[in-house]
């Protein structure tokens, strides 16, 4: 049993993959109303200023600014009124000294306006005069030309994930179909003699691929696109053959390694066939994990993951996805949320290996709490008990009660 | 102008709609894996027990324990080999006294074992005797009976929201199908003569839709089905006629409103009209979304949101998020992660309002850096730019450069 020459810490891991991957971005139309999650293949420059006109930012009168200096309530300023300005609609109205227009919150503002008084700070006298009550400054209440964005400047960069803000920054240009970066295909291979389909009835003996399932389920999240392959059985030459149809289908592989030693042999063995450089790492210093193998054939991340459910689900978390952010072409990471939470009771470990817990967070009386949720890592429930994760840094030998963590939202 | 006779407090508005809120939940049959996301209907109990055979966590031997007992290096036990469990098979091998079987991870445990020793442990003399070198305690490296889940515990309670580890739970039992709360309906209308639709040509004057294309995004994301009604014009029999049809076909209704007087009056009159109670807070003291509109009409919930766009994503996420998760029928609300980073510059506020400043969290070489972006709420480029949201609370002045701050992120 040699099977693991040599643990790797989990960043160094995680860089030795990552700094290999060259992604094959390929770019094709979508309407920008369902590019949600998408990255973008170009960057996108407006095509003119936003707004484009002038407007106001508040309900009242279109004025020249210098005909507002000094009036108060007692001593207001009385402007002429020449008209209204129509929402949605341009406007012809004018602004001379001494003169006024009623307008509207997101009006467009007539030739001539330096401010808006907010008809609050106003009174209307009779039908061609106002009473001013308040002085306003030059730009006051006004949006100006160019304002939200100028014409040329970049509206999205590219290699962007597009969030609910970049589709409505595009259609406020009227922008409705954008380039985007094709979806990586994420392939899924389940191998071992004992593992049978979900639906399947089952003997003793066997247990449900349950993995595939989960883990199709996060690479969706996640952006990728993930297809099924199967269960493979324990025979090397089917093994090889169904891996390298996968492969070749796939822009990543996964395969949920089978219990057995010849499964986990032969998963080793195939991934090194599939071409060059093959595996770079072969065992991880972290826990729940440890035989996790990542390797780069032909240019394709390709990952073997434990076939322990609660294993497969942790390292996609904390490998799988970086892995796949650097497929989908994304430019830079994206930000990483966590809870902060007292830890109820103590977790011990073992220094020089990282461990990941998983937590209940509850919430009680003196604010959030979080509950470890002890057990094996073949027990899925640990997992459905659960909704976040602690890590236990390699260089610690455990967390005590009372302690601050952050937990990683399951 | 005494449109807002009374701001309510975030927290107050909030809680007043929440608690008059009584979903119409109704259950529909998906397949499992295609339920992510989605709450149950009912409660699940484990048909049996899981796993529902004894196996090996590890290859090795499945021994009696005791007759490991005292072993070491220069003192091997040597056990009788009777047999191999095959991987994926109800094994008939049983073990008696000073008798060993050879097993893998994930087999099942022949008759009579209580421990099993791992293979790095043991040396293989011949085709039927084994050396033990280390001793084993009863149950170790064994997973027995129930002991992920018990046959009748609870698989998953009522009212849960389905994580990829609950789908794993059922999977591992074959439940191919479930029982789930169906989606609500979340209707979408947009009011303002001044907006037109994002793929038409605009006029001086005329902004287009941009709000119902990214609540759209949002109300998918957070779990409910949104259906876009168009844009009414500010004509209030063709606005009554057009909320009331939306109205009847939605179990949510969000109008965003036109920013002329007359269409926010129309708002609220026609609000008022679709069924009591109505109308339960208009004006939140709160930046953005001062305007916004809370009402509940027949058991429905029905919001008016501001017109400006990064009103009208920050009231989403402050409002209508917890709203349609009590629609959703989810039993408790999910955690909010966030980020903690350091403000770069001063944020000024007035106290006596809760603010939401839109920030964009950098990393440098210190940490995490939350720069605070400036802009009107009318500006989606605000937004476009920013990646977190950083709250001022009521009874604050603002936050000084420095400062540890909370990032919900955008």
């Amino acid at each position: 049993m040699t099977e693991f020459l040599k643990l790797l810490a989990p960043d160094a891991a995680r860089n030795l993959i990552l700094e290999r991957i060259m992604p094959n971005l390929t770019a094709e139309i979508v309407d920008t109303e369902n590019a949600y999650g998408l990255v973008t293949a170009e960057k996108i420059t407006a095509p003119h200023s936003l707004p484009n006109f002038r407007r106001s930012t508040v309900d009242g009168y279109a004025v020249k600014a210098q005909d507002t200096f000094g009036a108060s309530t007692s001593l207001p300023a009385y402007l002429k009124l020449v008209g209204e300005v129509l929402m949605g609609q341009e406007t012809e109205l004018e602004i001379s000294p001494a003169e006024c227009a009623k307008i509207h919150t997101g009006g467009m503002l007539p030739v001539g306006t330096s401010a808006v008084v907010m008809v609050e700070d106003t009174q209307r006298l009779n039908s061609n005069e106002v009473e001013i009550y308040k002085p306003s400054a030059v730009g006051e209440n006004i949006i100006e030309i160019g304002e939200d964005i100028k014409s040329g400047e970049i509206l999205i960069s590219r290699n962007k994930k597009i969030r609910e803000a970049e589709i409505g920054g595009l259609l406020a240009f009227g922008i409705t179909k954008l380039s985007v970066l094709k979806k990586p295909i994420v392939g899924l291979l389940s191998t071992g003699d004992e593992i049978v389909s979900p639906e399947m009835d089952i003997s003793p003996g066997q247990v449900r691929d349950i993995n595939s399932h989960t883990l199709s389920v996060l690479i969706a999240k996640y952006g990728g696109i993930p297809v099924r392959h199967g269960i493979v059985p324990d025979q090397i030459d089917r093994f090889m053959e169904e891996t390298e149809k996968a492969f070749r289908e796939s822009d990543m592989l996964i395969i949920t390694a089978g219990s057995s030693v010849s499964a986990r042999d032969y998963t080793a063995r195939v991934i090194n066939s599939l071409g060059p450089p093959g595996i770079l790492v072969h065992g991880i210093n972290i826990r729940p994990g440890k035989p996790t193998i990542l390797a780069i054939c032909d240019g394709k991340p390709v990952i073997g993951l434990p076939g322990n459910p609660v294993s497969a689900l942790v390292i996609t978390k904390l490998f799988v996805h970086p892995v796949l952010q650097k497929l989908l072409g994304l430019s830079e990471p994206g930000l990483n949320p966590s809870i902060e939470a007292e830890l109820s009771i103590n977790i011990p470990s073992r220094a020089g290996r990282e461990d990941w817990i998983p937590v209940r967070v509850l919430i009680d009386s003196k604010g959030l709490k979080a509950e470890p949720v002890f057990g094996k890592s073949n027990l899925i429930f640990t997992l459905v008990k659960s909704n976040g994760l602690v890590k236990i840094p390699v260089d610690s030998n455990g967390i005590d009660a009372g302690e601050i963590v952050e937990v990683i939202p399951l």
